[in-house]
């Protein structure tokens, strides 16, 4: 499943190449995550209420074309992996049929108050299953 | 007490203008004032462990000329009124001679939990008549 | 005229007390205002490429009450002034019909070449007639 | 040869798990390799002034552990390689002898104007030459 979430460049996300600045994009990957895993039944808010977070341990961006201000981009989000411990998403920033810039993030599933691994199998089986039925390769 | 602050301005707080974005002062702001505090014998970090925060209520910027990338700014803080609930600061963006940016923020100490307000000449006394020794009208 | 944005809190822009930071206002306030402006029939990136910024030149913010990550928050923008050189507008973040903030920019009409002051009247007499009927006091 | 920069982490770069947000790093890394090129005897700026910039193609972060607010980071920098259009920077941010983050970057030398490569070794010899020195495998 590829998952859309609409994003709009923001006048303080450029920088004086008069481009969005590339340390945005890992926000707007973010940003396309959290609507994402809203669509398992579950919002990040949540997870986080009930003790569990979901801290990025890899980030890779690919830069191609620079989106600037105003741009209303495209961010298509998928989750190509997901185990009992760890998430892997890939991500591609569209503006209408061009790829301006492609990345990926992988996340552990942690306690809130240790910072220790959690078994989101045993936790969260529901979230666990729906998440699963996105996966695509 | 005129407390002064050295920051170099970051190519990623720039904007297509080619000046730094005016969102990045109550940054800078925010950063001299944690510095300023910490010659009171406390840093803002232990305050949090303690279960007291000191959430800005109240900013004021006046933009007069711009920063630009690589500026060494001073930013020149001062404290100029605390009481038993609140503080008040004052600060002055500085390229050598050159008044860049001036503002203000107040703030009210609460509490961690309940972020009800907290007395902070009783529950941090030293703290308070450090501080008070540093207003300057 | 009271024009209204929905903009929803990002993860990115919280901070360690659990709210979204104080800075992240002014960012918020310019989104609103970028949609606002081009109700006038000129979007600010038109604006720009024609040689004329609007760099903000004072800022207030009132924090009332705090933001959370995933809030859809309405800014509710009102146009207070506009004068042949300068523009004012107001702000309210709205959470349901919570205030949460409230604040106020003003603006000056310059030349993106020479950052002197740029008489709108002259050099669009559209878009300032357009704006002015969207002042209220 | 491996250039070091001290980064103070501020309040304004944590999230709400209480540690600076991932997007934090990348901003770092560009701190750092700022100050590393102004050791080549030409600052990130006069570059941008003669027409050259250096946008990122390239991003990776791998987040071993957190760091929090008031940490005093540093960030080595290395340049691992550098041809006469594109360099390659690779980061570790350590707290003491702590790993925290690693990371590289890769860039293009591109015109401003045009955005098309530039052949940085003819342009400026003195600049690829300096660089080239520092590269270390």
């Amino acid at each position: 499943m590829v998952h859309k979430t609409v994003i709009k460049a923001r006048y303080a996300e450029t920088d004086q190449m008069g481009v969005i600045h590339h340390s945005v994009y890992p926000i707007w990957f973010e940003e396309a995550r959290t609507q994402f895993i809203k669509e398992s039944g579950i919002t990040y808010g949540q997870f986080e209420r009930d003790g569990v977070m979901m801290p990025v341990t890899d980030l890779t961006v690919k830069y191609i074309q620079p989106a600037h201000f105003e741009d209303e981009v495209t961010v298509e989000t998928r989750i190509t992996r997901v185990s009992y411990s760890r998430i892997f998403f890939s991500y591609r920033v569209m503006l209408g049929d061009k790829v301006l810039t492609t990345g990926t993030t992988s996340h552990g599933f942690v306690s809130s108050d240790t910072f220790k691994p959690v078994n989101i199998k045993k936790t969260f089986p529901q979230f666990f299953e729906q998440v699963s039925s996105f996966v695509e390769e």
